[in-house]
């Protein structure tokens, strides 16, 4: 990386520049591809690159047909343990309710069944194979879609309770898990960053090539046992992640 | 993203795919971009894409004048509270040697001081642009560089122990600052995913465009007191992150 940046970089990071300091306004169209390219006086395919840099920046966005627009969007916080603190769904509250505030929010919930994997059946000590319930969600922030998740709980703790049911009702499936004598002990989270499968990209309208999302995949536990398994795919420019812990 | 992948993406993932199955192994010899244009049927823009998204992916890398290289690796598992544990470092440990294990490792340390930004100033309690210590590291990590590392601490709590020394001692910084009644006793890590700046990637040998870092800011307490800012720009593709906490 020594040396000359490549062309496509160097007007990315002119119009970059020019969205941060505000030049560009939210909400603004950009020029053609055609007019970049003149202005910075390079090829119109050097141009495309440029965009789609400051695409996968989660900077602009591309609505078909109608040219590039200013996209920014202020990150929401997503704080541990607080947001899974027992106080805050024992009070009836919704995780997400922690992270986004007053922020618009809107959430698909789909509830389903699935064969368990085998990392889902090893996380909850059952058989491989073995039908669990799946609650897959799809959060929309301000009109951005920022996260898929997806998760995996036995059926034994779900059957005839209201977390087969879309709403879950005040607290959500922990506070139910609560009712049934396995109030959260403590979790764990493991967090990857890499590039989204195109069913990833699709769902979270990540439209350009070099989008990243983070995968985080948390086990949460009632003392030793693991009572569900939570696979969630973040629009990774969307978020940032904060935890406290002791030494 | 609805509907047909372009071409690039569709290039980018048969390779992928052949990548991770071990055809093809660490170290091969990618095609020429010009043979595999010609072996997907597409021109050799559409194969230089592919090639970006592969190495944007962590999968292949670029050697100058010599071709493009498969490098995989394993990530490196960096696990909180854990690392960090005072059990740890109180035994003389180096916390990233709870990350890497016996893989072999090489850190640079530069020993310097800085101004205080005015985050690093709010976070330690003194006036912005006050002198502090910045101890930074370079990891690197089977030939890889994989993190970038500086920690700001206040010039009294450095001034005449070992912490101003590239070799800090046994248990390092932790160890020193627990010597003067300033054992560490919590911290906070915040999370964001970007892209990187330019001489961070040049930092970390990330050679083509969209790859992505992970910028990890924590700070470490003794009781009510910040006593050090540790700014981390990890490798995206080189760690994972775990996090325990309780409900």
């Amino acid at each position: 990386m020594a040396g000359e940046q490549p062309a496509y970089r160097r007007v990315a990071d002119q119009l970059r520049r020019l969205i941060l300091s505000g030049e560009l306004a939210e909400g603004t169209r950009l020029p053609s591809l055609r007019e970049i390219a003149t202005q910075y006086g390079v090829a119109v395919s050097i141009a495309t690159r440029a965009l789609d840099v400051l695409r996968a920046d989660g900077l602009v966005m591309a609505r078909p047909g109608a040219g590039t627009y200013v996209r920014r969007f202020e990150r929401i916080v997503r704080s541990s343990p607080g947001r899974l603190a027992r106080d805050h769904w024992g009070g009836g509250a919704a995780i997400q309710d922690h992270d986004t505030g007053p922020r618009v929010r809107a959430v698909d919930i789909v509830i389903g069944d699935a064969p368990a994997s085998a990392f889902v059946a090893e996380a909850l000590g059952i058989e491989p194979g073995t039908p669990v319930l799946t609650r897959s969600r799809r959060f929309v922030v301000e009109g951005r879609a920022v996260q898929l998740s997806t998760s995996y709980l036995p059926r034994e703790l779900t059957r005839g309770t209201r977390i087969e049911h879309t709403d879950a009702g005040e607290g959500g499936t922990y506070a139910r898990l609560a009712e049934q004598g396995l109030a959260l002990t403590h979790f764990t989270e493991r967090i990857v960053g890499r590039s989204p499968l195109p069913e990833e990209a699709s769902a979270l309208d990540l439209l350009a090539d070099g989008a990243r999302i983070l995968e985080i995949t948390r086990l949460a536990y009632a003392e030793d046992r693991c009572v569900e398994v939570n696979r969630m795919v973040l629009d990774s420019d969307a978020y940032e992640l904060t935890y406290s812990f002791p030494s």
